[in-house]
């Protein structure tokens, strides 16, 4: 009974039928038809035109988009917990050429518009201090918590006006959809860039760059290619994603995620550390209370030494989940 | 039928019930059971210890292998037509951190000791020139010629002797090996690094880069992390490449595509500019005559104006390569 | 009666005669015989074999020391403020290719051995995060305080422990050494390389890099060359260089600063948020004090809201100080 | 005698004034009036507006210059033989992010639009080849030839056409405005920024990188200090260029250097490889001819087996000019 991570679930069916399906002669590269209809797809689910770049991973996804925004001699202005900060393996300073990230605070890894001012406003406008260029949140955030729209929106305001780009991290962006109950487009708000993550949801191999401002992907395009990150049979990457969409797939992995997540949260009351707004669960538990679950035959990561983070994911058994509750119940 | 390029061409099915073989629980990224055994297959292919990291393409393995072993401030000697420098998008400059390729000339895109000693002999040993850190040559070459084993340990007698690292792009490394009819460990020789190509011989998404110097593998792998390839089901990839090492598949589907392109060559005659010695024939050809080849359905790049370029690949029928055959014999 | 910085302030006339004597015809970049003449004189200095290469600023020195001990996808261990955090623009960014710097918290901005533990011991070691390569440390520090030889030997021996690379920013360290009383050898201690500044002790646009371990004074000088610092008439720069060393120039310039500082600080008492330890003095005083200096012709710099920030150079005038004492005292 | 190179000779004294006058307290960096007056002065001698920044070097203001204008995914077309190519150590890999120089050929290391087109018009619109984003000429080219105003404006036309940017490296463009007998705003024509180069003319340490673009330039001043060029003692190198432009040294000092090249040239005849349009002269001889000139006392650097070349100075002494002109006569 594993609730170590979703990064390494297994691959929801219709997408090994997807990719069975795309398994003929087409344009390598993103030259062929299932890449070309990725722009519509999105375009349809979020309400307005965008340019979509499938990647293999989010690291790819998170600094490819950032660096459309990003200046070398520029900074990120990022939450202390983001996962582009802490585990990532300095992947932005590759990407972005030595450009910075900037750290905020924020409860449960999240950003205000507040906090952002916190870092922005003592730098200095001189040459001296490196100047934020772009903003990132993630959404849902790495200690499962999802943005509201309205929050999304007053950190979108605060971009416009100080002239920064505006990227949003979504590997569990399903998974924050599915919570707050609200439309793809809510949920992602007024972002220059999404990295729409499936692989921790279902998917093999494909994430998406959403580019909402679509001269970032002319931009990105270049970048990805020079990367590495352009593969040849590009055709099954697409096809993970158009999988994903038909049906919102997506949705429904998401859901099913935050389901199990709920049921073990019922049994935790005070031992959770944040409210569960997606599928991560970080729960108050001494080490003799993880020994006893361990003994049980669940499986989890330690977080620090008084917690411990279980993740639900799109194909976490419902018997599962509910034997998880039990134990946690009963320590 | 296509003679495009092999880099499109569709899975085998080994690798897809491989990759679906894989379809279960395990540790993400690298740290899963398939690709704990790479390291074991390859040194047991190559007869010696060697150190496998999986990435999606061959661009990221080549650009992986040489960051391994130049500083931002050196240089590669490649061919003048090597894939690094013509096809990659600039993608050394970006792994390498801007460490410059130092171009060599060479008949086919092969190069020699002499060839690599008339571009790094006039080089003076000062700060003001960029200094050769390594070497890099395509096995086989980008015009399908095959060094033989001598060929290759000449070359590295020379890095050898002059202090640089020896990396192999063998994005088709099998093409080669079918052709040379030696081994493996003959065909890559003394090199530090190889980038063994699985993509364009039936793969899907999984390049190898194997590190013949395993101190070097230590550092790639902090670097795929950074650059985005380190996937978190690496496993799909691992599985990949284990299917193709079973029973020689590699072998076999590199010299299935060798067979047809050699079908193809025996009618071509004086109009072959390169021999072929692996799976790409560069033939002369009129704008009319090829006009006159697509119009009986064969697609193939121009090369020039003067020449067609056809690729074949694993699963190249063999009715289209006589009928290619046929159809230049009778221009 | 300017207390802003020390690093505008004139150039000592013994400089200018050493410039002049240098204007005659001589080999270009560092070929020239003043030039080669620098490594002797450090080492006879510091009583052990280095290799000097002069630069225009201290972020040069800086940064190409560090690049020469940190690779690309690795970290450098600093303080919070230290200056190649907080002002140098994001050049080790630029020169280390990305790497990231690990901030570490300790009083007056001076690191421990204990405080650099609390950075990195608990990064995983893993590719996820970003692995230490180097300390660095300020001598004196950016807030005026200077390590004790057996302070900078503790972490000497934590770096060498972890296998991690040890420079020292010296921007300031003729100050330190003033204050310590001790040898210039024992104020660097074991350090690999060491950013000797002169252009705040007097000099015009020289600093020395001294590396001990002179392996890395040769990857240094290409650096050099390619961050476009290896001037053409370098001679000028070696002759500043030379002309500091003359009779101890460096270490009677920093006392006098240090002297003025000492004379200041004799009025602070209790305002005083650091213990005065170089030419740098932290003066807590409010707003209406600060106009009440202003008003007397004092210049310096606000140092946040409740606070000032005061430092004396070689040539502050000793009724200069002592008018900004007694001012103080008056407060 | 020497004629060696034009980089190591000696400081003009009126420099020698200019730095003494500047001796004085002011704001550090580039706050200092002398820095703050350059965009003044060098609007009135092009004519336009135009934003100065000093650096220390040729390759800093070059590198610097092109980082403004190519992103790291771009590349620069610039001659086989030009100066960023061949002499800076990799610094434009370095600066520019590892982008790429694209090489085109050209009489006399001089660039024409049909040479710049060859270089250009093959690369695929594709995102597998690097595409160009500027131009970099060289007035005087590194043959000692100068561009006309009327080619500078046949490839600015090219440039603008095509999108890109166009730099002039005119590390000795005051040799080319003094052989043109133009104004230095038609030697410079309708490039975005110019490398004006004074230390091969009698400066110390102090190149102008002008801006006629001058978004350009608050772009480079990030990359300035990022860089660690920006000294803090500025003003040193500002007052460097004032004395430069002060009734108009900078071209009296490059008129003298080519009438000394001049008398040279008039011996040379045949055996000139170039036309003399500067300050250089690259002239056939053999190797026992040079050996006798040697003997004569010349010193001057071989240009490979067959020819020397020789520079000339602001200082070169007119007596030495006609001992080498007589020598080479005599040969």
């Amino acid at each position: 009974m594993l609730f170590l991570s979703d990064n390494a679930a297994t691959v929801h069916p219709a997408l090994w039928d997807a990719m069975r399906a795309a398994d003929a002669p087409d344009a390598p590269y993103d030259g062929d038809a299932i890449s070309a209809g990725l722009d519509e797809r999105m375009s349809a689910l979020f309400g307005r035109d965008c340019a979509v770049l499938w990647v293999a991973t989010g690291t790819a996804a998170n600094c490819l988009a950032l660096a459309t925004m990003v200046q070398p001699h520029g900074g990120v202005v990022c939450h202390r917990e983001a996962h582009i900060e802490m585990d990532e393996g300095g992947a932005p300073g590759f990407f972005l050429h030595g450009a910075k990230l900037l750290l905020a605070e924020g409860e449960g890894a999240k950003l205000t518009p507040q906090a952002i001012r916190a870092v922005i406003d003592p730098i200095r406008d001189d040459v001296h201090q490196v100047q934020p260029h772009a903003i990132s949140i993630t959404q849902a955030s790495e200690y499962g918590r999802s943005y509201r729209p309205e929050e999304v929106v007053a950190i979108a305001e605060l971009a416009r006006a100080r002239g920064l780009g505006f990227h949003m991290d979504g590997a569990r962006f399903g998974n924050a959809v599915a919570f707050l109950g609200c439309s793809a487009a809510e949920a992602a708000g007024p972002v220059d860039a999404l990295s729409f993550g499936f692989v921790k949801n279902g998917g093999m191999s494909a994430e998406a760059i959403v580019f909402f401002d679509t001269a970032l992907a002319d931009v990105a395009r270049y970048r990805r290619k020079r990367a590495g990150h352009l593969q040849s049979k590009g055709r099954y990457l697409a096809a993970q994603i158009h999988a994903m969409l038909d049906g919102d797939l997506w949705l429904a992995n998401a859901r099913a995620a935050n389901a199990a997540a709920a049921e073990i949260a019922s049994a935790c009351g005070e031992r959770l550390m944040y409210p569960v707004e997606a599928n991560e669960l970080f729960v108050r538990c001494s080490s003799t209370e993880r020994e006893t679950l361990r003994a049980l035959g669940f499986g989890f990561y330690d977080w620090g030494d008084d917690a411990a983070r279980f993740v639900t994911a799109w194909n976490t058994r419902e018997d599962h989940a509910r034997a998880l509750s039990a134990a946690i119940g009963n320590l």
